[in-house]
């Protein structure tokens, strides 16, 4: 493309956006959907203003934008250009290993790991206008310098009456507390449940963050089977008789971690009643409760327990919009949910004002809702194609249930090939591909399933067949 | 003012800025000055439209903002008002109480206590961009799910430059923890540093925060004094020969906390090298540096250590931009750093990414920088005037020095009075103000000082005369 030659693009401005935003955005969709690539050269200001009937300030502005944001590039003399180092969307996606403390930058690798959303369905023009109305709004300016350290009240009061409408939840303001992610509810229910010694019930295979939060207020973390029904409710009444210093149980009931599997009612109702018996705080950790695709979603095992059976509820709303935002929550009694807070003071002191308000404005007025809505939708499409998908290559070697929702995959390797799953997931880092073994997710290394827990919520079609390539080809 | 009438106002969109967005800019100014009161109905959108020749959409967008704000109340058939729950701009602010776990909602308070910024002065648009502008980054939408729990790269190297520049302060990515204020840098050092029963000495009176965060980890905390030179070496001495387990001391070294005294070069030198023999870990707490109005701000103590006395610096954006916005950081050695980290990912995992971008970009372009410069400048005038007025209505019951430094005044009651600050405070917390007596800074409430700390920071010159008065008016 020439610097004379212009750009077939519609700009649709959205409800009181700028013309120049709605510009740019047309522009990153080109890039994004590859008609634009890396090097490219941008049509003068000139040329386009005059081709899409637009002032030539409101073209500067889009490419100063874009400049700043990092998808063009200006050298002086030469003109505008798509910037070189933009991931090539054509074909795959940058994304991150699994987490560890090491340094940012690392070489491109696709990633088929642990379920994130895809922060690309973000309502972003909609998320920075409620944040930026949130800095300049009386409450953040003028009402107080610090906060309530179990999070701010309009965002306790939206979110209650979503969960009251959404997951027949019966709480108020006063049953919950705000976190950075449901990280952090996980730290501070552990802390306000557990003493040193005491011992906490969890699944495996399950979630490792999880027992390291159990573990850093020196809890002892004893694992319980998880099978294709869920955590063994039998396994669990053993270890409740045999062990007298148990206080609580962790479970994922509407998608096991990492197998994704539904605990059927049958054992929902032995686990609260052996906790009832047993006298164990139940955590019941509901990470991605909007993405069910088959079906209704279940109710939550707090939204059935009774008062004697105490339920800490956690939920998260950076699985619902995208990691990159961590916001979480706990729901419990007021007073188990103020022992949480005193302990959160000394850690953080309290949340991010005027994210809170942001987020609590978009609940209120539907927009997580609608964002909800949409991401099921293009989440549903990405499961059935992502299963459409291994059933077609990986037939002779693996089998798997369709998840009825979650964002991930849960592929066994078939009892009678030898293949290891650890050593397919060390092949497939080797050419680009970040998968996660099913060792990954046990207290110990012996005898590990071997299966994969694979994401499939942050790939487009042609990024997802590029995954499902690789990972063939990268068959031990 | 009737439905008809109209407002003398001037609408000047800044750079980039939709005019809408400017009329209501314009629209808030007038209700700050208190020329709208709350209550008072706005003129019509078809005569304002008229009157300041803009298109009547504009003024629908600019109203329909203020209302979703909270600035105005829409009321179907009689037109639009100025809210009725807003603060009286023209005479007092309303802010928070000491921050305690209990309901958000309270009645209006004055507040001269703690030593918060003004978010006033925060440079909103700027900031709201920036964070529009990371949200719709490459780095967040495509590159990583989930990120580093030292933080993103991008501001560890943004805030590493700065505080190079700044501060003379020698470190790389590597050697930078970004959390979540500097609350939780406490935490996490606390943590890294401390096993259960170990000491660790703190000046007194002192942050009583801090303590918190180093008993959540089980360590001693164990009070030196601290007096008009700032904390006492002699008394950290005989402590530290005395106490076999003491692994670190805390200290406030630039602007003491609550007394605000900067401690002098001789203290210095014999606090590093008492630390040097007998292998203690300084935590250098150096919260709000900027704000400095007399000479240059004091290199930092982790400027000048040696590499045999490890030094943790932390820092706060917080303080520097706004609490409501919780980042701050640590830096130290980057084994230490590491382990930082590792306890920081099962806390919460990581920062908010949009956020952290957000406040890189805004470093880097030289947003803080100008922040910093023009806040000072505020605040030096504010300080100027407060001791006028303190030395105006009270130099027959109490004396202060001017602090060179921070946001507050440490206000001394005269020995020969018998006044209680105490009952003084109790008495002005009935009138509605808030202020914090020295027995909040205490470790224990034994002999406290007769003092307060009172921050002047927030207010504007009326909203602070009216403070003053009521001081003097809950004289006991």
């Amino acid at each position: 493309m020439g610097k004379g030659a212009t750009l077939a693009i519609e700009v649709r401005p959205e409800e009181k956006e700028p013309i120049f935003l709605a510009l740019a955005r047309a522009i990153i969709t080109e890039i994004e959907k590859g008609k634009l690539k890396p090097g490219d050269p941008l049509p003068g200001t000139r040329a386009l203003s005059r081709n899409l009937i637009l002032n030539r300030n409101t073209v500067d502005a889009a490419y100063h934008e874009l400049t700043m944001q990092g998808w063009l590039t200006a050298e002086s003399s030469r003109g505008t250009f798509v910037a070189r180092d933009l991931p090539d969307f054509g074909r795959e996606l940058r994304l991150v290993q699994p987490a560890v403390a090491t340094a940012d930058r690392k070489r491109p690798m696709l990633d088929l790991s642990d379920g994130a959303p895809d922060p690309r369905l973000v309502p972003i023009a909609t998320l920075g206008q409620a944040f930026r109305r949130a800095l300049s709004s009386p409450s953040f300016l003028v009402d107080r310098a610090y906060g309530d350290p179990r999070g701010s009240l309009a965002l306790r009061e939206a979110l209650s009456s979503y969960l009251k409408d959404e997951r027949g939840l019966a709480v108020g303001a006063d049953n919950m507390l705000i976190t950075r992610g449901s990280q952090m509810a996980l730290f501070l229910a552990a802390s306000a449940l557990m003493e040193p010694g005491a011992a906490i019930a969890v699944e495996t295979p399950g979630y490792p963050l999880a027992w390291g939060a159990f573990r850093a207020v020196d809890a002892r973390v004893v694992g319980v089977p998880a099978d294709e029904g869920g955590i063994d409710i039998d396994a669990l009444e053993l270890l409740a008789r045999r062990e007298k210093r148990l206080k609580a149980v962790y479970v994922t009931p509407h998608h096991q971690y990492p197998t994704t599997v539904t605990l059927g009612a049958a054992r929902r109702l032995r686990l609260l009643e052996l906790a009832r018996r047993h006298r164990l705080v139940v955590i019941e950790d509901d990470y991605d409760h909007e993405f069910r695709f088959d079906g209704r979603p279940v109710l939550p095992l707090a939204a059935r327990a009774e008062a004697d059976v105490p339920v800490i509820y956690l939920g998260s709303l950076s699985k619902l919009l995208a990691p990159g935002l961590r916001v979480g929550y706990a729901i419990a009694q007021p007073a188990l949910i103020r022992r949480m807070a005193d302990r959160r003071e000394v850690i953080d002191r309290q949340g991010d004002l005027p994210l809170e308000h942001a987020l609590a404005d978009l609940i209120t007025e539907g927009a997580v809702r609608r964002h909800a809505r949409k991401a099921r939708r293009v989440y549903h499409a990405r499961r059935d194609r992502f299963a459409a998908l291994l059933r077609e290559r990986f037939a002779d070697v693996a089998e798997f249930s369709i998840p009825a929702g979650g964002l991930a995959v849960w592929l066994r390797l078939r009892e009678e090939t030898t293949v290891s799953a650890e050593t397919w997931s060390t092949n497939a880092g080797r050419l680009g591909l970040s998968i996660l073994p099913g060792v990954r997710f046990m207290m110990t290394p012996t005898s590990p399933p071997e299966a994969f827990r694979l994401g499939f919520a942050r790939l487009k079609d042609d990024e997802m067949i590029k995954a499902v390539d690789l990972l063939d080809r990268s068959r031990p």
